[in-house]
């Protein structure tokens, strides 16, 4: 593997640093940030890899290293046997540069600021709602003064070539409509809207487009920021990463995707079901190019089959209609922008969303929790979504992330209870998902890791 | 066909004319430029359309009409019955209101400035190449301050998909190295570097970036610019045209094509064997994806069997590696740079270069002037070149110009004379193109507008 | 004298000349540029001096040279024998870098397109205008999309203290409310509303103020534009330059001055006595503090007795009141904007002004044309300001022009004649401006130039 | 008096604030930050008034209110019962809008992020240091990848026209070399140097100068910034004010002023005397016009006479030489930069000057705490000059801060005890500043807040 020592520096102003936070940055002990600011970089920096699967990317860069070095002109970053996709003819992509310092950033930011600030009670949701607006602020995300026109863009990073072009067109129509792109970054999905995005805002001149990618320290291995994206966050946690997307975005678009699709469209779902959400304006569309209306068809079958019809009224489905899936999403966020108006709401962050508490903490994908999940419809249709999300997230967890590898190798898979009109449906999905190759990266052999137990 | 009505101003700031150049613009007789404009207004206006017969494309427009409106904070256009294809949700596509406007600016300047002005001797060389040098500095193409980094790129405008996706490969790598690319516009090779230098400028932050099209009036019809392009020059001729590349590009990278291709590969030929050129670094590639290693083997051996071997020296081959192409580019322009610094000559107009008075007066493709090409090698080899060139060149207009395809509605295909051993290797090159479709778009049958007569 | 030779370049984008504008530069023959190139550099340099005299300027700067090179990266100026004043612990002050590439463009521009160009008819009244205009286009002071708001400021170069102070607080009401200064160039009360405009521009955090400087050859090294000036142009002569005034600026602000503010008057007045120009709204005001209420009265005096009353509608006298001014100007310029939105006519150009050839033709100032003068009252009101107008135009080239100082110390005093009635105000004035010391620089004796023969 | 309501927002991003902290700002009890907002912000559009009291201010304003309110495109300020002056024509000045909302960023943040925050020990020196960091950092003060250009300049708010012509003309020679200017807001010497500066920069074309001053709550009513100002910070108090000033600039320049300018030489020289900072450069530069020497060698014979002759290591006097000062200046920076370099200390921030905690700590003026001053020999020269920093800082409160002038109503003047060596050369200096009239500002008869005990 070739790897590459080299320094950088931000093109434009830099991070400006306090000794302390420097200090925190070099200290490898448990309490330090080294190891997790060690992680995310490697992963930005090996975004031209084909690898999803976090805990193997760690073992083919144990020799990869980053420091921090204060200056007379602001922060350096040195970094040894970095990837060698990171830099052309020796240097490093500009794009991927300002990623490190993104990260930089965040991690600094989370840290000092809101990890051991009081005033974050992590329990609470208007401060955890508090602390998401605090990083997306101090990221520079929050931006005033202008109308709403960010569409956050979801789908798998594992697509089919058609799937890929398609999400490209779309791309390309909501740039020439003046529609900035929000993603969780990585391949697939996540890049063909923003390259699409790229070429409509050069045809129309859009010089300050948004290219949003809003990660976390547990994905961003497995779904790296492509070099495009030019305002990448890193949020503490998946939750605060979902609580980012709905807050900040004005629209959103799913593509195909696998069970991390599944698990970002049940999340909304579930906020979006919320009665004091009903009369908030949200455009979300499912789009995909015509040999993907079945995937679609699943979902919609899932969801009105678990949850009840009446979640129709959340999403529209588009299918192979890249200008008109872009006409439909400005129509959604000028009505979005003429609610926030009347409401005084602010443009750049909906406040008026309410979240509960429980899209908002941490799931941590155990055997336990995972057994206990309640999946059954004696409950309120945004309470079944919600748990229908974590049975999602822990599989995502199984499939790409470290720890959730980890689990399942030492206790083999999660296993799933309750009713069978419940599990029925998912297992349906579930398979139909494998069977469709959309659980991993392709040429990988699918193992599942879970069980469903009626 | 759908079509709109509409006005528009530029974004910045805007034209300023005359009384009297307005007047000029809206003078429908015979002296004056209302016709001209006219018709290069729809050709821009027109980019999206598959049609690249320049004929076939005024016939479809009749209706089409603009007029120049004065106003009190500048000069606004209103278009009648332009393409629907230039708009998206009914507003102008800003790029192709920037081409608009382009034209205008070299219309108006061409004709006051330069047709009338007792200055520039249409039939003398420093003065031609003065008339080029106005037109660009008028354009605002002559960049000051701003190392050689301007690659032209050459190639047909109707090829495989393979050869598009190489096209934008190469151009990726470009935009990564922080070249910027020029072409005469139109879609195929010419639009596909632009999109990929587009994306590769986006990962390097590269936000000055230039998108250089260069076109002429009897051509851009045929190959309108696509809205990618973000300086647009429109020169009065298809010499001045060439002059143009040659001395505003810093090295040229030739994709697979077809006459046109040819037309351009030797023209540039004939002036680089000119022995004051001899010494001056040029860099010129011919590359393409590996399917098309043939088609340079066909031009490589058309120039080496007719010109002779030396030839050899002023270009180099390279298949399939767009990164190659890319970095051979960079390290060639980093050679002109050295030679300009060490002559003091301009980084952004290539004086030195001499260009002989057969490559600049305009080539007119009468029957007469076809005929009595003297094609044959009892000349030197920069002549021959020039007389090769002028035999594409009519075949092209044979081809795709509206002058040229009614000439041979007339009076049948043109015929050629010459040597054998010349005759041959043309007539070898010309049917191979016939038979791999490089003569027109797809789907139209291709009928030969020539004759070859040994 | 202390002085210096460098090598300079603008900060940004460089003149770009072609090689013949170059040769015509370096020219030292009859028929080439560099002479005047060398004087009005000459006087752009010498800025800092309190000498008003060309004729001494030149003398004492026998060895000042200047020279284009052409570079790779564009133009480059080296300056020989150059005025210490004009650098700052060596190095030129950038101001008067840019206005020594503005002295060049202009020269260059004249030299080539609108001396030698058959379009522009000397005789003509519209090829006068036009001509105006193109050479204003071309030094980019025809800034479209932008509102009325550029303020004519005239007055004296040598004016006391108290005055001087006076049109700095001019300047800052006018800065305070965005508008922008045009000045003749020169220290006085050509410095001092800049100075003022900078103050209140920086405190309104206008970062694209103007500060107009417009000159002519013969007067440049008399009244060197100061290093605020941020647009200076040079046009070829004091009637373009009249004109420039005029069609350029939303209103003129005059404070006190001497002869050549008289002039500027008379001038003025000239024109917007024209029967077509009645109805033109057109903010003059004539301003100054408490002291010199009685300059004022003197030129209110002098015009209504020798024009007549009717003269009055044309101007509003202010005394003492910066906020006034700047108030009354500012709602004059808005009956401008309403008026120029209403006729179609452009912002930055005053295309509707009528301006007859008699204002337009240069008036050489010879012992015979002086004494030929219509110096009577029965013609026309705007014919006898023509030619109160020309009066005052021979007495300032005898003051402070080359030429004018030449022709004086060769032949005597100028003659006027005329009737008592237009004679009689006329002498006063000038007695006057004598005993006040408006006639020169303090500190020199003052010989007039002219006798008066009724 | 005149007043005005009016909504105002910033030009450029608006401040963007969570729920949370607006409603800190709107509260009005002890714990809210309202009072305290309110206070500062009239200040601010106080600008223009000659009141140097803050408490007359306050009275002469209990009508003024101050109003946050959130809205869809960012936060909107509504004052009511606002200062005429802050307006032109009905407009407020827009570097006043801007400074109110650098008031608000700096009372959020302070309030929220730093009183709050346990990270941030009042009692700890290096925790002390970091506030005053993240305080700048926060009000993007500290400007990376520039070369150390920032002079502050100290003197009185209340000097002769002579003396403040003179901070004009050195401001000018600051701005004539790239220099930019720090003070500490207000008129007289803290008005003129930015003003001169103004006009240097816009002869140098410098667009981007930074005009800094830098505040604290106590003093900003007596000292409002004017509106020239375009980077205002508010500091907690006047110890971390004074930090912020020695940690940001690159060097000082001190004009003639009152016990104000006493009291921060001799800060600054307790802080330089210390002997870690033996080896650190900092250009210290006292200066004034021919007729203040006199007041320099009052200051240089009290601190010879008191800390003893090895003070005058740490600053130098230029009478008389606006261009001297400039260029001694501007070597002193280039030694700093060379010193920074070398030690790899941050341009932006003085890490490496050592600040002990009595120069942090506020010294509050109880006539307890200023009865119990050592003012004596026997101590290190750091710590005397400390002491008799702290008798100036005192003697400033009681003559025109608010909570001292009412303390000095209540309780009668403040007692000073020590050595008569040390005294006796205090009572002579004070004596000087009440005969020259420099403790307050002109047309109100002094006072004295203070009494000498030997």
């Amino acid at each position: 593997m070739q790897t590459i020592n080299a320094q950088v520096r931000p093109e434009g102003t830099l991070e400006v640093l306090s000794k302390l936070e420097v200090a925190k940055l070099l200290d490898t002990s448990q309490g330090g940030l080294h190891e997790l600011f060690r992680r995310c970089s490697l992963a930005v920096l090996n975004c031209g890899s084909a690898v999803d699967d976090s805990k193997a990317v760690l073992d083919q860069h144990k020799e990869f290293d980053i420091r921090v070095l204060q200056q007379q002109r602001g922060i350096k970053l040195e970094v040894l046997n970095a990837p060698a996709s990171a830099f052309v003819d020796g240097e490093m992509i500009k794009g991927i540069r300002e990623h490190l310092f993104s990260v930089l950033r965040d991690i600094v930011f989370t840290g000092s600021e809101i990890v051991s600030n009081p005033a974050f009670n992590p329990e609470v949701s208007e401060d955890i709602t508090s602390a998401v607006f605090h990083i997306l602020r101090n990221a520079g995300s929050l931006i005033t003064n202008a109308s709403p026109n960010l569409v956050v863009c979801w789908g798998g990073h594992s697509i089919s070539r058609e799937e890929y072009d398609y999400t490209k067109e779309v791309g390309h129509e909501f740039g020439l409509r003046g529609l900035n792109v929000c993603t969780g970054c990585g391949p697939g999905a996540m890049k063909g809207p923003m390259k699409g995005a790229t070429i409509g805002h050069a045809k129309q001149r859009v010089y300050d487009a948004r290219y949003v990618g809003v990660s976390e320290p547990g994905i961003i291995a497995a779904e790296p920021p492509n070099p495009i994206v030019n305002e990448l966050v890193i949020m503490p946690d998946i939750e605060k990463r979902l609580e980012a997307f709905v807050r900040l975005g004005h629209g959103i678009v799913v593509f195909p995707g696998g069970v991390g699709t599944a698990e970002e469209i049940l999340h909304l779902l579930g906020i979006l079901l919320h009665p004091d959400n009903k009369n908030l304006p949200f455009p979300v569309i499912l789009t995909g190019p015509a040999e993907c209306a079945g995937y679609f068809e699943l979902i919609d079958r899932f969801v009105t089959s678990t949850i009840g019809r009446e979640v129709r009224r959340c999403y529209r489905i588009i299918i192979d209609d890249p200008a008109g899936v872009a006409r439909e999403m400005k129509e959604g966020i000028s009505l979005v922008r003429e609610f926030r108006k009347q409401n005084g709401d602010a443009y750049y962050f909906n406040w008026l969303l309410r979240i509960e508490q429980q899209f908002q903490i941490p799931f941590v994908p155990t055997h336990q929790n995972m057994a206990s999940l309640e999946l059954h419809r004696q409950q309120e249709p945004h309470n079944l979504a919600a748990n229908l999300r974590r049975a999602f997230s822990g599989i995502v967890a199984g499939n790409v992330k470290a720890e959730g590898i980890r689990t399942i190798e030492e206790h083999g898979p999660f296993e799933l209870r309750g009713d069978a009109e419940v599990l029925k449906p998912l297992d349906e999905l579930l398979a139909a998902f494998v069977a469709q190759g959309r659980m991993k990266l392709p040429g990988v052999c699918y193992e599942p890791c879970y069980r469903l137990v009626a």
